[in-house]
């Protein structure tokens, strides 16, 4: 007699959970090396050799007791003001550490603002496909729903319309994620102008904040050279959810933020409010010994070697456009969200199993004519895999 | 407009703190080393030396990517068999890796199995006092109620006749824990054969098993010379809730695990729901690096320095007997709970402060006529708080 809910929620398995047992199994008939494995986030480049340095000299250096001792809740004081201090140099801003809220990465961090912003059932969340599928289950768990538009499907930019169609008055928040998961698309600084003057637009009408979660944990993983527009830069009601994850590739260990920006409406209370439901869930402190390694982290100014993601992107965007595929350029993150020749991403994933090609169907992403494919693998992987994306166009458009 | 009840949770400053932000004013005042705080249950012994090498040599020579990568949710499988051998070596068990699910610590572990067993709204949860207070936030997160049981107040063993009044078909867990956070009392092995007859024969009148949730921290800090009663050698229904932030003195890195015993009623139900709600609750796996050094940690048997703290016990415990004070021997953790003089722990405490000594009031722990004393500190601390702790007496009892 459990919980039905969780029990179901525990049990599926997901998409990618599937492709990873059929990919065990092929490896041990072809060999691992024939599988071509592009279903998974996790990060091929390692974490900076000076991050694993610092670590060891903090283990070798710092009173343990202090090392591996609570933080406060809201995280340690040298890892706030370093973070603060690293983004104020980057984009101009004047963060303290009061603006950040320390996390166990990006997923806690979501779901301690959903909770956070959800007064009551009829709260609602908006994702503007395509989206992470974890959005969902945050906002219904947090005890509110999310609503999802879709995207200018065109570019994978914003549909303006549709999004000010779908606020109302139980909107509570717009959620993008930008570089993109899974499209690789990074939001454009017009895109983020517009959608900064449309949130400030139905705020006014609506009499409360809709507040901006801008989830950014693929923010420094750009390739377009361009930066990515910061969007508390942008819109005072911006919350933003960070992981670094896939930035300083520590996705295991479990560390990430809120950043709230200074102008926010209800500062105070949205703060608040986050410490609440990160204590309801659980969370007593981030990692703290990950927590004093960012500081140095940021103090350093470390930054992801992005030389490896760019030449896998432009072998396997050169190599899947030279068949005749569409995709969108890849501008960020490590993922291209091709169009599925025959408009069916089910079938399309399916059918690249034959190839022992894993990729996922752009379905539970709320774009089911697509797949994703996840780069963050070796070159070889990509060169050797290539021939195989080749074949199933021919199968698929003949 | 935020989450009220998140507000409030996020607000509401504890005793605790309250306490901490009194301390730091009065030492600014009189020097931090004449202010005598005994509030915080954060271990005074360093982790052990072993481990932070451990740590040391697995950043130095691990492939990177590996020991930083995502885990499955569920932990590692070097980290779930290290600890399911340390356990079967310690406790004549039979357990696998599939008996764990690691966690980031104790906390996380109870609100993941709180949520994987609420059923509905009437699901109820009952905690023996003195109890840990989150435990009322978990159980009214999860969507349940927690149910409070008077302890047998002669020895602060368990009420049998309490409890079984309070079990009814709404039961879905017993929660207790020993050794106990804030009276230091160990329940002893005929406490746990009675309890395991009382919820076998309950969950046998209800037609459906009564969990046993066994919150054990402080399962190693114990300082009677014999074993705390292995709840799982005695209930099969038996959910362990376990941290290392006591035993290994890692309180700021987050790592515990949920155990469920062998022969648990419907096992896979209850792994898969709970894997569901820590799922919805954000938690991706528990830290990748610290898994690893507990992997080590458990392989090498590594086990707290109790001498400082048993000495601090015995000082404190033999100095406030000497003025008179009554309290239960502290058989285990690092609490002493003390019966206040005059009856009123909030005045206690509070009184307690013009001595600059900082101790909890039991009242939030459900046992208003006490005061909890953490121990937990420097030996000198102790030694200098104690002629404080006699004027205190004398003010209340003549």
């Amino acid at each position: 007699m459990v919980s039905k809910d969780m029990l179901n929620l525990g049990r599926v398995r997901s998409a990618i959970r599937e492709l990873f047992e059929f990919g065990r199994k092929r490896a041990a008939i072809v060999g691992s090396e024939n599988v071509y494995d592009f279903s998974i986030g996790n990060p091929s480049v390692p974490p900076p050799a000076a991050l694993t340095q610092e670590m060891v000299d903090l283990l070798s250096s710092c009173d343990p007791s202090a090392l591996h001792g609570y933080t406060s809740a809201s995280g340690a004081n040298e890892t706030r003001d370093a973070i603060a201090n690293n983004l104020n140099r980057r984009y101009g801003t004047s963060f303290t550490r009061r603006n950040l809220y320390i996390t166990c990465g990006a997923a806690a961090a979501l779901t301690s603002v959903m909770r956070a912003l959800t007064v009551n059932e009829q709260t609602e969340f908006i994702a503007i496909a395509p989206y992470f599928p974890e959005y969902s289950i945050f906002a219904t768990t947090a005890g509110g729903k999310l609503v999802i538009v879709e995207p200018d499907m065109a570019h994978f930019q914003i549909d303006f319309a549709a999004l000010e169609r779908a606020i109302n008055t139980n909107t509570q928040a717009v959620v993008i994620n930008s570089p993109n998961n899974p499209s690789g698309v990074i939001y454009s600084e017009e895109t983020i102008i517009r959608l900064a003057a449309l949130l400030t637009k139905k705020s006014a009408e609506l009499g409360h904040p809709v507040y901006l979660i801008s989830d950014e944990p693929y923010r420094e993983l750009n390739y377009t050279g361009k930066p990515v527009p910061f969007v508390a830069n942008y819109y005072a009601a911006s919350i933003v959810t960070y992981s670094y994850s896939k930035s300083l590739s520590l996705p295991g260990d479990r560390i990430g933020y809120v950043l709230l920006g200074n102008d926010m409406p209800d500062f105070d209370d949205v703060y608040d409010a986050i410490a609440g439901s990160a204590r309801v869930q659980g969370y007593v402190c981030a990692p703290a010994l990950l927590q004093k390694a960012i500081a140095s982290a940021m103090d350093l100014d470390m930054v992801p070697d992005l030389s490896s993601y760019q030449k896998n992107r432009d072998a396997l965007y050169n190599g899947l456009k030279a068949f005749g595929y569409r995709c969108m350029p890849p501008d960020g993150a490590f993922y291209l969200f091709l169009e599925a020749p025959g408009g069916d991403g089910d079938a399309f994933a399916e059918a690249a199993k034959d190839e022992d090609i894993l990729i996922v169907s752009g379905r539970s992403f709320g774009c089911p004519g697509f797949v994703r494919i996840a780069y963050c693998v070796a070159y070889d992987t990509i060169i050797r895999a290539l021939p195989g994306f080749g074949r199933l166009y021919e199968r698929f458009c003949k």
